[in-house]
């Protein structure tokens, strides 16, 4: 096919940001890609696992939450409103192929076009998918004024207010776009995101970007609560997909536009002070979050999934889940009913000058509506809630997440109507 | 046992730097430690796989390369040599705690001492071991005038010289002692270091560290070869813990003094303009490596396990290997039979101010002797490697790694006879 443009897949342009001088058209020599090698072969082990791109809804949401996280936020360069089209374009194609198991793409014939780049950059040749998703989001600022689609940016997808506390670092925050790569594998996550990010190269580079190794929740009832690197369960109350009626209601958005099955992504960077909370007691530990450390069960008794008793008192009619805990601060009978969809990471960067981990929690929430969810819940907890003392947000973004593609189209196809 | 030390636990020195003021003997509530719960189970599978902390070497060395990593490199507070002695006793008490899947130390009374903080951070709680080895290196820094330990410097434990091209950042460099945590499972890993960075406290503090998410290197023949961020296959002709000939000749430190059993580890922080690469042609890319991309290939024919053939040359005489690629600069035949046990990761610290991927390689490689092995091999790709073009060595240390610890005993026990 050399010259000609794949049906479905990247855009001119898209092949000019891949080999630069304008060569089209290059293959890693033996073009062996993981679902080529192993055609054939069963793909029902859990490395082998996929997740359809194309659907009502972008995989990534309510998906079995992955173990490893590439979070990337991007600008959008000096483009036309088509131009922006054109990219989305070629990354839906491009994360459509990968989700599969596939190259990010392949134009050149097998074992020809030495002299240009490869279409893929093969950290993940050999890989399984190992349930990759790839989801792609729109945040407030790509509704200003450069692309026209100012009438197009949803009521819900407010700027995010500032909270008490909050300590937000300027190139962690925001972004045109962002992509969520999850994988159990990082190598695959990672291959997703270096790729996408080839393929805009001059239309879109990222703004920042955040690897996350441990989830700090679970999505379905199959999985077991991970830990946080508090050491403490985390996601427990979670919303799961198995309560469909509660993910209608609280995960998609509503109403009739080109946001309906979509959903709005928050992801919050919260640095903790580890060094000071290891040498906190237990006692204060477990009174900040509410629950035991070791089981996870609420301190007013019973085993993790127990529901917490706020009325419960101890001595002295001291309430045993204090008024300051998370877990009531944060509960959903607290919030008016709020809830949200939670899918975080831990993380750890190195460490700073002063030999303390910058470590924390990468948190990444999904929501039907953040006005009524995200926002109320956290000013509630940036108030009051004893765990400040041990957290510093320092990244910020919230995103539009649109429904998932139909089938020859792409994400986001609904702005350009 | 609340106010006594714990025979063969941590020293009192220990326990105060756990618990702060000065308040002795913690535990997690529930006392759930992952060995615990399993205990009568089988732990036949890979998660569950521990190795000896005891032993004539140190594990993580040869053992079968984990696929995740933290590294960390301490230096040393104002110690006497008997409290830099109690806190390497401490060290190896809970490194061998933790390779055994439990905690990182327990004391206080099973269900008491709430107003302590507890033994262990938690986070790992509920997770096998994963294969955790911890493997612990001494720089040469630690044989300075401090500790009266100068005699003890071994003559292998050189300063890294200056290789050209070398853009070291100071805040990269050196360490009076380094750890190595590996496992499959990177929260096992970050727990390890993060526990051992705790029981040090006020002792020794984080100088620099880093996770790695694929290993680049296979030490054992069962081990498929993995990709490093180049989209090669990496650590093709690497040492194999099988060819123990080779491993006693190239990884073990020969001699009979405190390092007999002991090796040297050389750690390289390389960060690659992923960028730069991913728009050059898949010739130069190939050419570069002097391997195919897809199967790893010598480009003098074959398939990834066929030798080199450097003196093989295509048309007008050309070398079908080139002068300067990587293959045949590294070789052992081109220096003179030098060969390492490379023990390698990918890296992905987020991005640069500019949108590119701050990514790589951490290179870790043992060997008996840096004079011999590291030096020479560094020095010859530092000069020719057409890799050069893509990479820039920003990270470096040296470590001289003891033997095995003796039961009873600790690692580095042989610098205080």
């Amino acid at each position: 096919m050399s010259q000609q443009e794949p049906a479905g897949g990247l855009s001119r342009r898209g092949l000019l940001g891949l080999v630069g001088a304008g060569v089209v058209g290059a293959g890693v020599a033996s073009a062996v890609t993981y679902a080529a090698a192993t055609a054939g072969t069963a793909a029902s082990s859990g490395a082998a696992a996929t997740y359809p791109f194309h659907g009502e809804h972008q995989s990534g949401i309510v998906t079995p939450a992955q173990d490893r996280l590439h979070f990337a936020a991007f600008d959008v360069s000096d483009l036309t409103k088509a131009e922006l089209e054109e990219l989305l374009r070629d990354w839906s194609y491009a994360a459509s192929r990968m989700m599969a198991g596939l190259g990010a793409g392949e134009f050149g014939a097998v074992g020809g076009a030495y002299d240009a780049p490869p279409d893929d950059t093969g950290e993940a040749l050999d890989l399984p998918p190992a349930g990759l998703t790839i989801t792609f989001g729109f945040g407030p600022s790509l509704f200003d004024d450069r692309f026209g689609l100012g009438a197009k940016r949803p009521a819900a997808l407010i700027d995010l207010p500032h909270f008490p506390g909050d300590a937000l670092v300027e190139s962690l925050t925001g972004g045109d776009l962002c992509v969520q790569a999850c994988s159990d594998d990082p190598q695959v996550a990672v291959h997703a995101i270096r790729n996408l990010s080839r393929i805009a190269f001059g239309r879109a580079s990222l703004r920042w970007s955040q690897l996350g190794f441990g989830r700090t929740s679970s999505t379905t009832r199959a999985q077991v609560t991970p830990r946080n690197l508090f050491g403490f369960k985390d996601g427990t109350a979670n919303l799961r997909a198995e309560d469909t009626a509660l993910v209608d209601q609280h995960v998609w958005s509503g109403g009739r536009d080109w946001m309906t099955g979509g959903s709005y992504l928050v992801a919050r960077k919260i640095r903790m002070t580890i060094e000071t909370w290891d040498r906190t007691s237990l006692r204060e530990q477990e009174t900040v979050f509410g629950r035991t450390k070791g089981d996870g069960a609420p301190l007013s008794g019973g085993s993790e999934f127990t529901a917490p008793d706020f009325t419960a008192t101890g001595r002295g009619g001291t309430p045993l889940i204090a008024d300051t805990s998370h877990v009531r601060l944060a509960h959903p009978s607290m919030n008016d009913g709020a809830t949200l969809l939670r899918r975080g990471y831990n993380f750890v960067d190195g460490n700073d000058e002063l030999g303390r981990l910058n470590a924390g929690l990468f948190f990444i929430a999904f929501q039907a509506d953040p006005r009524t969810q995200f926002v109320p819940v956290q000013l509630a907890l940036a108030r009051n809630d004893a765990m400040n003392e041990y957290v510093r947000h320092v990244g910020s973004g919230i995103f539009a997440v649109p429904p998932g593609a139909a089938r020859n189209s792409f994400v986001g196809a609904g702005l350009f109507d």
